[in-house]
Parts: structure tokens; C-alpha cells; sequence
């Protein structure tokens, strides 16, 4: 690829990445929309038909369903290509070296939010389409659909119940399903993950009663609320043994075989590089029988990712407030499922809530954890086009990670998911100063379109 | 009193409720001296001499310690009176129902931060000498010097310096020391304080690295600081016998006598009221083995104040926060100190912190609690002047409260402490929708002059 075409790419990917596609805040509702737009056009240029915005219609208007597809002859293999546009938030803004929208090159890093996660994937596969339109012409050897989120890091409520509708199952009708939001295993390790974890997200409140209190005048009458919230959080998760405590919830876990630890452990991880990137922390945790990448894979997890109540100000504020918040999150395993680790926890809430508060658990999203078959065709060319533009033999990974989608492609519709993506450990995702490799990412696009090519050679 | 006098207190009162001196917050810093300013104003115009600002030598500028003084023959009886002039922030916001500082009169009562704590004892004691100006004329038969302090919410480190250097202890050479920043038992019971409790407040910041993480890269693998600190936080305080955990905690805690207890058991406390006054709280809670007046008054508490780290918007971010923070502070009663304190809580924070995070106590500030004579003249006259403007014999309570300055003044200026004033429970002292009773407000002014007038009548 010569500089020129580099600088062109860069230049288009920037564009998008400028675009404040915050799913979670009701306030950039219109940048994800933006987003949906840029990306429409992107794809109409590039030749793809039937551009336009799909959801499911239980679910009113929410950030659209991206869809397009490119289907010349439809006895040639079909790839469902699925991204997500939409990015996390950014807080604490504090922390970012850059504004998080105005993407910079430092030290061979493209720094901003989605940079790696997730707008490399959509930006590579929509370059790589161009350079194939310049080899094939108007007429593919392959068919492509298209399926780009713009709420995956809001929950993917959308895209869930659309797939399940009569018209997705017919739109999405292929031989592979690529979800394009996975990870390379470190910088320089190309990765397909066979693995995901699913996800239970609750926010536990806590309340003593209707107004703020002092502490001189109430403190000792009555159970405060953020006393009575970091107890109850001690009864669900046990620091010591990194333990979720809740009654049953180990119950669907199915243990890691002899022969799958000896795979995860062929997959390059270093504890010190890992410590290094969670920003120095200074020693590895969890449950003792486990090693730490098969804890962070491959066993489910407890996080409170979220505390709220009282003062937060600079100095003292002697008030009891009325009401104390936590959000909280647990990453499953395949064989747990999210609805009934649900009903586990709001079943068990009421018998560690003290009787000097009322406490109310909401249950914000959950999504299945998902195994995929590594013997696929599909799998074989995505692993020659990584190894060919890389020159590095991939991995099969496990991913620690949430992909409720990659569930309900394998159930509902059918196929097996192929995971594959380039976002690294080290890359921020999900955090202040976010980031991609200039070189990982523009070797991505070679590497797609190789993949592209081969798939052309696959009979159906 | 008549209604154009009334109108016209009202009217001055709601002068300085507009000014809004919140102490702890450094935007509001200038508004902290505007008060000053407007309360020098009226002393000055009042008569009073050498009205100037006093700070502690060693504490650079901070909110001025409001000076001034009406002696005309130093063989009169001498009163120093002590209020403050700062109040509480106004957080959370959203939860008033008028403009904190709009004062508002709704159903009887003053509605706006400062109403009750402590503007209004403030401006009693103002109208109290403008009236007893119209009686005695220039020449009065007491010595009154004001100390006004504008940072009792924010610490008071200011006065606590400064009454340790000589310039205070010679000017305030008295004969009482008024602290008029108690409160009434209930809106209708008039009350003289005898005790109070001490405190120390503390902020400990438990950190994991120096970044956010993905829960999904990193869950399970290392120790979220968010699930440290709740757990660090529950070997503190043990919710279920409300006990502090902290060894030597209670080594200085003098047990409530029988003689005590028949004492806290006069004085008007019901519990529903209580509860109410709380916000509707569900049940009162805490030590079983003492009453809820008692562990409101006479024992140690524990309080977190405010806790903080991850996502706190609506809806879901799997995150593992860098940091998590908790504000926390204890209750003390009469004979344990805060420095002792303070030490067992730094010693003991080592040994509850896990070895994946790294925990920093600080300590925000502390206070002694005081214990005073209820058989002198001052407090005799103070119960006179009480019963005959209110109909009501008052009574002696404990203050659940904490005013380091009491100890300061037996201590350091060898005077005994009065603790009196008009804040009730149900005024939502530090919480939202603070108030005062209108006529519990104008009957002050009148007990106050009273009481000078009492006061002219005692020998030296």
C-alpha cells in the first residue's frame, strides 16, 4: 500500500472517528445517527444496495440497524459482516491525554475513542471492499450483507430483537457470520476467538428514606444507606477467594478440561504486561485455583463498575443521604445463562438487604456467553490471510469479553459465528486514551481483503 | 412584637439567607466574605466597637473570624457569643423544592439553607441588641464580644488556631462563653445542651492503576477497587451490631451511667417522629444493647458520608474504575480523642487492604467532645429567659452533633461552654429543604433579650 493510499485511509478513518457516537448518553443520540449516515453513504459509493436503517418493531426508534448488501449471484458463498459504530463514553475526561474526538498519531498509535474498538473493524472492511471493487469490478465472486450496530455498548437490544423477526432471518440468510469486535491476543498476536463470555448487568439502590440527613443529629439512629450498600455488595462477592456468593451461581459452570488449559496456555500472555497494561496495578487477584488468563477468559467474573451516594466533594460534608447506588456486572461462561443468574440475584437481594433500608434491584442487560467449532473453512482462510499479511501463525483465543449477539446468531439463526478483530489489551478499549496500532490497523485491511478473496475461491 | 417589626427582622434575616456562604466550596469562597461583611455592617451599626476580621497567624487567608465587642465597664458581667455564619452546600439540588438560597415562607416555616443552621441564631441575637439598644441606650450594663465563625462546616481549623494565640485569649477574657449553635429536642422544647460529641472524619482512596479498564479484558483478573473498598469498608463497621471494627475503638468510651439514662429518658424523643423526620426511614437501627436516643447522643458512631469511582449515568459501562473513594467519618463521645482515633484508623488501614490494590487514608479533620456544669447562674438564667418567652420548661439533652470549639474553650480559655439554640431535628439541618419555624425564630429574639437582661442582673 503506497503512502498516498495510507494517508487516504487514515484521513476517511479519522472522519469517523470524529463522530461522538456515545450510545449510552441520551445527549449523542444524534451523533450516533451521524455515524449511521456517514456510514450509509461509505457504502452506497462503494456499490452495496438496499442501503438503509433496519430495528426491530418492538422496539421503536433507537440507534439504527445499519444494512446493505452486495449480492450478485447468490449461489456464491455469502459473508455476514457485522460492526458496531456506536463507541463507549468517555468519562473521566480528565484522564485523556487528547480530546477524545480529535484523533492524534503518537508513537504509531492512532489515540481516541473507537479507535480500536470499534471503527477499525467497519473502516478496514469498507477499504478493503474498495480496493476489491478495483480488482472484480462491479461484479463480486462473493456476496457480502452488511449488518453494522449503533448500540452495542448500550446493551444491542435492537439488533437482538430484530434478528429474532421473520425479516432478519430472511435478510440474513448466508454461510458465515463475521463478528468483526474481537481482539488480537497481544499487539503483534493475530487471534480468532473461539470463546465468549456473556454478561448480567444490575444496578442495586439503596435507600433509607426521601432527604439527606445529619450525621450529628441522625448518626446511630438509623442504618445509613452507603453503610448498609458496601455490606451488601461484601454478601454478593467475597474479596478473599474472588468469589461471587450468591446461592446457585455456579451451578451451570462447566469446568475447564485438561486439554483446554493446555490450549489457553499456548496463547501469548505475559502477567507483567498485563499488570502493566491495567495501568500498573500492582498484583494479579482472584480465585487461587485458576491461573489469571484462564480467570480472565475463561471463569466468570464479579465487578462493581460503578459507586455512588453521599458527598463527593472536596473536604467533609457530615450527611447521611438518602440513597446509595451501585451498578454491578458479572461475566458468565457459556453454560450459565443471564436470564437465570438474573432471577439468582434478585432472589438473594432481599435476604442480605438489612431492615433499616429498602433496597431495589434493576436488571439493566444480559447476554449469553458463546464456544464456536475451529475446524470451519472459514476459520482455515481467516487464519491464511492473518498468518500472510502478519507473518505471524494466529491463535485461538478465548475472549473475556460480552458479544450477546454471537449467541444468537448460532441459535436463532443458525450459523456459526466467526469472532475475529484487532483489539488489543493494551489498546484502552473502554478506557481513557484509547488506541490502535497505525501498522495493526492498515495491515487489516490487507489482511480482510485477502480473506475476501479466499472466500471466493470456497465452493457452497 | 409587632407585625411591621416582625416584617422588618424577617426582611433583614432573609438578607443574609440570600448571601450563600457555603463554606467547603472554593467558588463560594467570595460569598463567605460577602456574609462577613454584611454582619460587620450590623454590628457596626449596632454600636458595637473594634469590629475587624481575626485569623490564626499560622493559617494564611481563610473565611475571617468576625470580631467585635460592646464593653463599656469591664466590671460588668462579660458574655462572649460564638455563631457562624457559613453553611452547608446544597447538594443534591434537584431534591429542593424552592432555590436554597430564596428563602421561602411555606406552612409556618422559613424554607432555605442557613434558616436554621445558624444564620438564624445569627440575626436573634442582632435584633436582640437592636432592641436592648432602644432600652439601654448607648451605655449597656453587660460586655458582649462576638466571635462569628465563617468555616464551622468546612472544619474550623481557623478559630480552633486562632483561640490558641495570645490575641484571642486576651480578647476573649469573659465571664461565659455562648456557643449558639445547639438545638431545640423537638420544634416546640426548648433545650439547654450539656453534651456533645466529638469527631473525625477521614477520605480513604483505594487504587488499583493508573487507568480505567474493559471489565471484559481485565475482569477476573485483577482486584476492581470498587469491590476493595466496599469490602474494606465492612471491616470498619459491622452493619449487623453496629459496632466499629477498629481495635481500640472503644477503649475510651465512658459507659452511660443509670443516672444518665432516666436523664436522656426525660427528654422528648419519639421514635415515629424520628423516623419521619428522617425521610420516612423504615426502622431505626443500630447497638441493640442501648436506646435510639442514646445512640443518637451519648455513643460513637460510623458514617460513610459519600462514596464515588466508575460509571454513575444511566445505563450500562462495563468498567473497572483506576480508583474508588469513600468519605467516612465516627461520632466521638466526650472522653475519646480524635488524634487517638485518627491513629487507629491509619494503623489498622494497612491490614484490611489487599494486596491487588493500594489504599491512602486521609484525615479531613477532628474535634473533641465536651461534657458542661448544668448548675451555674448563666445556664439557670438561659432556662428562665427559655420558659418565660416559650411556655415550656426546658430541657437538658445531649447533642448528637459535634462543635470542636466547645472543648477549645474549656480548654484552652478556661470558661464554660452554654450550648444553646433553636435547630430541631425535623429542620433538615445539612439536607435539602433546610427550615425554621417562623415563630419559633421571633420567640428566639425575644429569649435572647431576655436573657441580657438576666444577664445585667448577675454579680460579677
Amino acid at each position: 500500500m503506497n503512502e498516498q493510499k495510507q494517508q487516504q485511509y487514515l484521513e476517511k478513518f479519522f472522519e469517523l472517528i470524529r463522530i461522538p457516537s456515545i450510545s449510552t448518553l441520551p445527549e449523542h443520540q444524534g451523533d450516533v445517527v451521524k455515524a449511521a449516515e456517514f456510514i450509509k453513504k461509505e457504502l452506497q459509493n462503494l456499490g452495496f444496495s438496499n442501503v438503509g436503517d433496519k430495528s426491530a418493531k418492538s422496539m421503536g426508534t433507537h440507534a439504527p440497524v445499519v444494512f446493505a448488501e452486495h449480492v450478485d449471484d447468490p449461489s456464491n458463498p455469502t459473508i455476514i459482516l457485522y460492526c458496531h459504530y456506536d463507541v463507549q463514553p468517555v468519562d473521566p475526561i480528565s484522564e485523556w491525554k487528547y480530546e477524545p474526538f480529535d484523533p492524534q498519531i503518537v508513537d504509531g498509535n492512532i489515540l481516541s475513542r473507537g479507535a480500536s474498538d470499534s471503527k477499525s473493524h467497519i473502516m478496514a472492511n469498507l477499504f478493503a471492499f474498495q480496493e476489491l471493487n478495483e480488482e472484480w469490478g462491479k461484479v463480486w465472486p462473493i456476496n457480502v450483507k452488511i449488518v453494522f450496530e449503533g448500540e452495542e455498548e448500550n446493551g444491542g437490544e435492537n439488533i437482538e430483537a430484530w434478528i429474532q423477526e421473520p425479516e432478519a432471518k430472511e435478510l440474513l440468510k448466508g454461510d458465515v457470520f463475521i463478528i468483526n469486535d474481537s481482539h488480537f491476543a497481544s499487539e503483534d498476536t493475530p487471534t480468532i476467538t473461539y470463546g465468549l463470555r456473556g454478561i448480567a448487568y444490575f444496578q442495586l439502590n439503596v435507600r433509607l428514606g426521601s432527604t439527606d440527613l445529619h450525621s450529628g443529629e441522625f448518626g446511630g439512629g438509623i442504618l445509613n444507606p452507603i453503610n448498609a450498600l458496601s455490606s451488601m455488595l461484601t454478601k454478593l462477592y467475597d474479596v478473599e477467594t474472588g468469589k461471587v456468593l450468591v446461592p446457585g451461581f455456579y451451578d451451570d459452570v462447566i469446568e475447564i478440561s485438561d486439554e483446554e488449559r493446555a490450549n489457553l496456555a499456548k496463547v501469548p500472555f505475559d502477567e507483567a504486561t498485563f499488570l502493566k497494561d491495567a495501568g500498573d496495578a500492582p498484583a494479579v487477584w482472584g480465585d487461587k485455583n485458576y491461573s489469571t488468563k484462564e480467570r480472565i477468559t475463561a471463569r466468570p467474573t464479579f465487578d462493581i463498575n460503578g459507586i455512588w451516594g453521599g458527598f463527593q466533594g472536596i473536604g467533609a460534608k457530615t450527611v447521611i443521604p438518602a440513597v446509595a447506588h451501585a451498578k454491578f456486572s458479572t461475566r458468565l461462561v457459556p453454560n450459565q445463562k443471564p436470564e437465570k443468574i438474573k432471577e439468582l440475584f434478585m432472589d438473594y437481594i432481599p435476604h442480605i438487604t438489612p431492615a433499616g433500608v429498602t433496597a431495589e434491584l434493576e436488571y439493566i442487560h444480559g447476554g449469553n456467553g458463546i464456544m464456536t467449532d475451529v475446524s470451519s473453512d472459514w476459520v482455515r482462510i481467516e487464519k491464511e490471510a492473518l498468518q500472510e499479511v502478519y507473518g505471524v501463525q494466529p491463535v485461538y483465543d478465548r475472549g473475556g469479553g460480552s458479544i450477546p449477539l454471537s449467541a444468537l446468531v448460532k441459535n436463532t439463526l443458525g450459523m456459526e459465528p466467526l469472532l475475529i478483530g484487532i483489539i488489543a489489551p493494551s489498546d484502552n478499549a473502554h478506557a481513557p486514551n484509547e488506541k490502535v496500532g497505525v501498522e495493526r490497523f492498515l495491515k487489516y485491511i490487507e489482511s480482510r481483503k485477502k480473506f475476501y478473496q479466499k472466500a471466493a475461491t470456497l465452493k457452497k
